[in-house]
Order: C-alpha cells, then structure tokens, then sequence
C-alpha cells in the first residue's frame, strides 16, 4: 500500500526501507533534503492517495504536537495518520479528538526494534479505532517481526502507547535487576569469573532473556565496565509508568526504584545525604563542617554513642 | 564415570535419569526404600569405587548439614562431595573445611532447570577447587544443557551457590517487574488486550524472555488470574541475596521490593498500616476506634486540613 | 483588620473564630445559612471595605477554583483572594495569572493545625507578593501559634502550597518510619512491653516527636491496634510530592514507599503478587490453579530446585 | 548505690560524671590511666563490694565480647554484669546464657543521650530479668531524664538492645525522610526561603520534632549545606534493624531505602548503574565506550527509539 513517512531518522529511515523492501510505496518527508521525497508536509500530502495514511516518526513531545497540527491543516476526511513515536497516551487523546473533527482517524503505534528493526522486524503495540486499524494492516503486517508475535490491537486511542510504556517501565525493572545482581558479585570475591557466570545463565535458567544477552556481551567486551561511567539518562517513559502508578493507586516499588537509581546516577553529590550528613554532625552537639571530620561523627554509630577508643583490655 | 546421587525426589531423581541416559554408572539413595538402589548411605558408599564421587541433592538446611556430617564418617581420602542443593555459601565453606581434614574434596552447585532439566539439561554453577570440579566434568557435561552456556566454574567453595543465590535475587526482581507492569494495565481500562499485549511482546522487544514466555501463557490459561490468591512465598535465597546485599554495603533497591512485595502479600492485614491508620485517628483530636469512622479522617486530607462539606456555591 | 472567610467547616469556622478572638472583622460565608453571615458571595463582597481581603477555606480542586472563579467576577483592582486550602501549588498559578489582569492579587496559604489550631495556633507557610503578604500579616499574626516560628513568606505564588506538600510528604515518611518500627516489636516476641517502650522514647531520644507522642497515646488507648483495620487513606499531597520529585529528577525512596504502602493497604489482594503466584505456578510446568495447591509450589523455593519429600536419613 | 563503669570515653565517662552527681559510688576503668580509677579490671572487681554491679561501655563487637568474656573471670554469684554499649541482642543472649552458669546477672540496655545525656539525662531500654533489673534501678534512676518517660524494662535479656535497634532503625526512616524532602524543596525553585520554612515547622506542624530542630539548625549554620559532602556512615543498628525485618518477614520499606541511600552515598560511582549504561549501549547495537558517547544512547530514549535529528518542520 502507500503510505507517507514523516521523519527518517535512524527509526523512521530504517522503516521506510523495510516496508520498501516489502513492496510498499512509501513517500517519506524528512527536514534533511539529502534523505527526503519531497520538498515540505504538503507536497507529501499531494503525493498520496486519498484515503491517505501518514506515518510520523518523529521526537516525542513539541515535535510531535507541531508535526500533527500542521498534517491536520493538510490532511481530509478519511485520511488517517498515524503516530509511531514515544508520544505520551494523553497526547494521543488530544490529537484524536482533534483530528476526529476533520474526519481524520488517528492511530497510536508504540515501536520497540532499535537497530535491529530492519533486518529483524519491529514489535508493535497499536491503539485505534478497529476501522483505521484494519486500513493499516498491511503496513504493519510488514514492519513486524515474523511469527505469531510482536503485534498487538491493544486498544483504542492511547493502547498502544501506553502498552509501549509499560513496556519501557518493565524494562528499567529488568534491567535494575540484572545491575544489582552485578553490583553485587562484583562487590564480593566470592565468584571469581563474573563475566563467566553471566554468560552461563543463558541457557538452562530462569532469568535466561534478551537483556542477558546483552549483559554477556558487554561484559565480554569490557569485563569490569571500566570504561563506562555510571551515569543513566532516564527516558520519559519510565517517568511516566510511575505517575501513571501514582494516578491509578498501583505501587510499583521495583519499577520506582529503578527510576531513583537513575536520577540518583546523575548526581554528584546527594543533596539529601548533605542533610543526613548534617543531622549527624549535629548529633555531636556542635558543628562539624570539615569534611573530613565528618565521616568520625553520628550519635547512632558505636563510635558516638559509645566511648569511641577506649580498649578495657589495657 | 560412576557416582552416587543422595535424594531421588522431583530434581534428584530426574538428574539421575538424565545421567543414566548419558551412560554414567548412578548408585542413588533415598529413604524412601521403592526408588533407593540402597538400604543406606553406608551400603551407598561400599558401593562406590574410590575415589568416589557422591552427590547431595537434598532440602537444604538441617537434612543437606546432617547428610554431609553422615556421609563424612563414610567417605575417605580422595573422594568428593558435592552439595546440588540450595545451601547457603557459608555453609558450603564450614563443610568444605570439615571434610579437608580428612582429605575428602567438596564441590558447590547451584542447579536451575526444574522439570524441563531431564529434557533440557540443567544449569549448573560451580565452586570449589579446580581439582575437584575437573574430577566431576563428565557429570557436569552430561547434566548441562546443550550449546555453549549453562555451565560455570564460578569460583572456589561457595562461588556456585553464591551465584545461584544471586541469580535467584535477580529472578525476583524480573518476576516483580512483570508483575508491576501487568497489575498496572489491570488497573487501567486503556489497554484492553492485556493478555494479547503481553504475548505479543514476545517478539521484537527488549523484554522478551523465559519469564515473559511464562507470563503470556499464564494469561492464556486464566486472562484475569482470578483462580489465584496474590500470595507468594519466598524461598530462603531472596532473603539471602538481601542480606548479602546489606553485608557488603550494596544498595539492592530492586530486588528487595520483590522481597517485600512477597512478605506483604502473606499478611491478612498490614500492622504497619494499623499504626498509620491510628496516627491519622489521633490527628482527629481523640481516639477513633470504629472501623467505620476511620476511612474519613486524617490530619493531611483533604478532608480533615479542609473544611469538608462546605459547598461556597451554595 | 477585616476580612472575608468562604466556608466556615471544621478548618474555616475555627480559624474565624481564633480571628475573632484577636479582634478581627471577619464576614463569614458557607453555603449552611446557619453557620454564614451572608446569602451569598455577592453579599459578602458588598459587605466588604475595598482593599478587599478574602480568605478561601474550602476543599481543594473543583470547589476552589469555582469559588476563585466566582470571586473573580466579584472582587475589584486592589483586592486580595486567599487560598487557605490544600490546592496545587500550579493551580495556585492559573488562579495569580487570572486575578492579576483585574489586578487582584493572589496569596497562598499551606495551613496545618488541624483541631488543635483554634486554641494554639495553626503554622502558616505562604507564597505570593510581598505587597500582598504584608497587607495580610495582621491575619497571619493572630492566626499563627505564639512564639518566633509557625510561620514562613517561603516565596512567590504557589510556594506556600509546594511548602505545605513537602511537609506532608515529610509526614508521610515519618508515619512509615514509626509504623514500620512498630510492626517490626511487634513481630517478634522480645519486647514484651512495647506501647511501654515506645511511651518511654518520648524522653531523651533521636526520635522525640508529636508523631511520637500521637503514637504513645494510640498504644495506649489500644496496645494491640486490634480495633483498627490496616487501611490507610492517601490524601492528594503524598502524590504530588511524589509527582514533584520526579518532574525534577528528585529521587524520594523513603516518601515514596510510604505513599506506595498505603496504596497497598486498600487492595484486598494484590494484583501483582497474583502474577508473581501464576509465574511460581508455572515453573511447575503445568498450570495450577487452586489456591490450596499454589502456597507449595516455585522453582525457586528449596522445595521446588531441592527434592521436597527426601529424608536422607530415612 | 556502688557501681564499676568500664570505659570511660564520651559516654561512659558523662555516665559515670552524673552517676556521681547523684551521689553514687563510681569506680571506674579504662585503658587510659589518666582517667582510669584502677590499673586493670581485677583491681575493678576487688574493689567493688558484693553483690556487684559493673557497667560495661566499650564499643560492641569484639571489644564488648572480650570485656564481657574477662569479666566473666572476675565476678562471681550474684553480681550483675550490664552491657550499655550497642551490642546486637542476639550477643546479649550469648552473654546471659555464658555468666547464667556461674550465677552472674546480665542485663543489656540500650542509652540514648549523646552528649546532652550529662546534663538531661539518658533514655534508657532495658532488657533482663526482673530480679536483676530491679537491682540497678537506683542507676537507672539516676541516668534516665527527669520526667515520666525516658526509661522502659523493655523485656527479657536482649530486649533492651533490641528496642534501641528498632529506634535507630525509625531515626533512619525519619532523617531520610527530612533529607528527602530538603532535597526536593532545594531542588526547585518555588521555594525561596527553604532554611526558613524548616524553622517555620517547629511550632504548629505535624513533623515537629528534635530532629526537624536540628535540621532547622543545620541550615541556619550553613543554608545550602555547601560545606557538606553528601557522605553518610551507617552504624550497625541500621543494618540490624533491615536483617531483624528480613528474618521475621517484616516489610521495612522505608527504613531500608535509608540504609540502602546511605550505601549509595558512600560510592564514587554506582556499579549498578554502569550495568544500566553497558546495557543502554548495547542497544545502539554495537559498544560505545567513551564516556562523552554515552549520554545520547539507549534503546527506550526518545532520542533512540525515534529519529533524534529529525525537524519536521524543515
């Protein structure tokens, strides 16, 4: 079918070839001339044939809102555009009212495949109306992996970003998880080949999954992560999952904590435990503002509470 | 190579099969006369050639230490032992340290596989001395899995059961974070196949694994899981990993969720959350003891800080 | 000084009354006739000298941004709007920016005290204008507690609210803290005397608090808590500080589980710990779905990895 | 009443300074002649008349278990060994059941005071057996504040240490909980005046407390806490308190996220959270080891899962 792609990035680039490769027409619009079809959104709109169907590909957030508003001033009535990126589920409720005004469907797409999209297919989470949903099949039957799986209707407007976030939320739980388990191998001389131990859990047990895998190759190329800082940019999806937690009264403790880990790794210096660290210092009765005093202080340890050095062995 | 298995139950029993089906000579005892080769462990040991080879493989705790001290006045110089159960690493070194005197080698494993072991294989994870484990390979490479992973030597005495132990932690984590994720579409109605979003993800994504092959067909099975109760025991190594966690200084925020989580779910009624109710009482100004009066008070509501039934529109 | 008080509940009809007390002009108006000195919110404002000052003490969300909203048709340039309720510190915005086209300013009040504020006062955090604070520090001087602290102008608009949130978020933590100390004397059988105990911290310790003595008082009044169920209400601002936190990358572990304890504790079962259940269930191999015959199944329990029924002793 | 103090550091000697205020017999030692009253604790023990009563207040661990273990060589039948210090309580059952066959008394109390015990005294948890305790009560008496409150016989042996464990487990939970919230409020800038609007708290508010006192103080010494490293020790009652959970099944969320932030604290760079950024590089699909590289990765951020450079609007 045909079908206009806008933004050819690594994502919206790797797409359009795959659905090229599957005898799809595709008409993409990029900002960069040297990779794009067509000279403006418009010109895109007069490339295709009514009913139309429009692919953003493009950042979440004011990107996307900008790029839905001024398709919807192209757009007609049976057209249906389709947002693939990491939009939030409210956003898409917005954009599907919107454009419900004009006739236009709207349907949401959460896209997981990374770098091995092309080759591999791309695991899609879709929520729509079952009318525009069906007009988009072909074009999704062709981006998704091969196999009964990596392909859900999940819902109407917003299901299928929402599943996307969801998603991304069990994921920083998993991964949290596998990084506790190395902090703590490594953190004791006990299991001598750590990197040795990661790889042998892929077959055989429980925890075996495709974040094990990769655990076993970085640290096949880098076996005590010596080269990397531990530093984690959180996306706005695991934000998300847990405010969505917080608006539906779900307690999702280990997601959370994952979230924490990675705000607390962008951190110098906790300014929370400045405080903590104060209140310890004023348990000594006075104020300790060296820093290296400060580590000797604290009325709950034994060195405070308790005479610190005395020996009654004489 | 011959050896003896001690313990012929679900996993004792099965590893024995899936030896004997790899050609190896198994002596197995169990108390129970109907699957024992054996009266006893003394005719279990007269039976073995030296140096003999004997595997535990029995609860762990009281009836794994009790075991290791009878076969200990049995076995001689040369021989080994090795501990397949779910012991706790410092057991493994006071047992390694009592049989040293008498020359006997003592070899740790940590063992994965469960029912699909005597078809798959099992994932082992071994400790002790390199001695030791080379004498047990044949075993080992019978046992394991087919392919490339699903064995290591992890480390000395302790290293295997060590790195079981924090596999396990690992598996608390994943498991709680399919959960989380799963009880948060529950509590929304936006996704509306959440048994379909969950197989789907099976392929394509970055969460695909055993465990979320587990979960897709749990949901085939029963969607709602309302044949079950939200209660789950913990086995001994959550509790482990934990406190291993805690001894070395490593922040394990994740997986002492899941724990907890599980502790939680055992409780008909939180007492923790007695005590919060009663504090929101107290800020009432008097005691509020009926069951009834209590969901409506607290000094931090909106209800209590506001007046509640003021209507200013009239 | 005069002033005008929109619902006259438990929170308003005390805080007229200490003004009251103080010799303040307050024109009271609920939507009770018995309880309003005036018909309707017209009346109140006619009843009003210009520079008005009017005080809103009613539930937060809908009912006071209506109430804001009607005054702002009522009220003139020079005219000073209190928001005394539990708002959100954004809302608190919206309403500035309204009333400042009309040139009507806008104060924040984040106001605790609960029924103790009458007779002792009621501590004051409060965000808006210099100008328009200090036009209303008559007020604040009668209504705060005696002595030098109680009160804080702790920035501009909305800083009287945010600051009100975080010292609930703060009480929300150290509800835990107690409740969860108590759960764990509780759980053991070595203190014996534990309501004793916790009385007796009230001197001389780190943890010396009025939460401290409300706890003292429940234990009291009911050692065991046997009359309470363990259901804990969440009042809005223990997820906004939640919410706050995490908009700006703040990591809050301790107020969070706090809030994610009380979510809990309104679920008759957890969800999540019923997918956790139906994992355990699954390791089995086959599906189990009784609850009788789930609590002794898990792969990762020792009696699941570990042959159960072995007594090697036999 | 007469009393041997053995160790006579910040604590013990303000014990022994206000026991004599009080006008008992102190005899004490330590290892520091200048301080010392006797040459070793032979002299201690001769000097003291039988029945005796001997304090011991030396840092726990191993220089309590060998104090204890000397003395227990020294006293005789009916003499009262105290331990003071922060022992944990399971010692203390080592220590009752070890003197117990040669007659001798044991009874463990947990102080709390610092060095504001002198003048105010210090509260007091006290576990043993009723004959034993009664026979210090004129010490107690005296070393306890003023008041009703401050003093409890908290139950059996190892209850008074067990109580103290549990406070420092709730002053965890409590500190971490102000030093959350003072992270958040320094962290946005709604609130201006934040070393105010803590010292505001201490009258009228729910959080009224010691700590918020010295928190108040803290910030009143050094606003933003500039002269502070985010470094916070842990004493061993906070990780007892989070084991005593684990072993009873107790859930501790919040006072374990203290001890776990204190851990963090003390890292230069989370291991874990290497683990998270090997695993964000590894989605790009190929190592990406450079520090500079690796902020702009991973497979769930907008900027990797959608076209990143991609402007639609050209």
């Amino acid at each position: 079918m045909q079908i206009g792609m806008v933004g050819l990035g690594k994502m919206g680039g790797n797409m359009a070839e795959r659905l090229r490769r599957a005898g799809h027409d595709v008409v993409g619009y990029d900002r960069d001339p040297k990779v794009s079809d067509v000279g403006d959104l418009a010109e895109l709109v007069e490339r295709l044939q009514a009913p139309r169907a429009v692919w953003v590909m493009v950042p979440s957030g004011d990107p996307t809102r900008a790029t839905v508003k001024e398709l919807a001033a192209l757009l007609s009535d049976g057209d249906v555009l389709v947002d693939g990126g990491n939009s939030h589920y409210l956003d898409d409720r917005k954009h599907s009212e919107a454009l419900a005004g004009q006739g236009i469907g709207f349907v949401d797409v959460g896209v997981s495949g990374g770098v091995w999209g092309l080759e591999n297919g791309y695991a899609l989470m879709v929520g729509g109306d079952p009318r525009h949903v069906e007009m988009l099949m072909p074009v999704f039957r062709s981006l998704k992996p091969e196999g009964e799986d990596g392909f859900v209707h999940a819902g109407e407007v917003g299901a299928g970003h929402f599943a996307k976030m969801v998603h991304n939320g069990i994921e920083y739980g998993m991964m949290q998880s596998f990084a506790e388990g190395w902090e703590l191998l490594e953190a004791t001389d006990i299991v001598t080949d750590v990197a040795g131990t990661f790889k042998s859990w892929r077959s055989g047990t429980v925890i075996r999954s495709w974040l094990l895998d990769l655990v076993a190759r970085a640290l096949q190329e880098d076996p005590d992560l010596s080269e990397l800082k531990g530093y984690a940019a959180d996306s706005g999806e695991g934000r998300w999952t847990v405010q969505a937690g917080i608006d539906h009264a779900v307690p999702l403790p280990a997601i959370t904590a994952a979230l924490y880990a990675r705000f607390a790794s962008r951190q110098e210096d906790s300014p929370a435990m400045k405080m903590v660290a104060a209140l310890r210092n004023q348990f000594g009765g006075h104020a300790v503002s060296a820093v290296q005093g400060q580590r000797e202080k604290g009325a709950d340890a034994p060195g405070a509470d308790v005479a610190p050095p005395v020996d009654p062995q004489g």
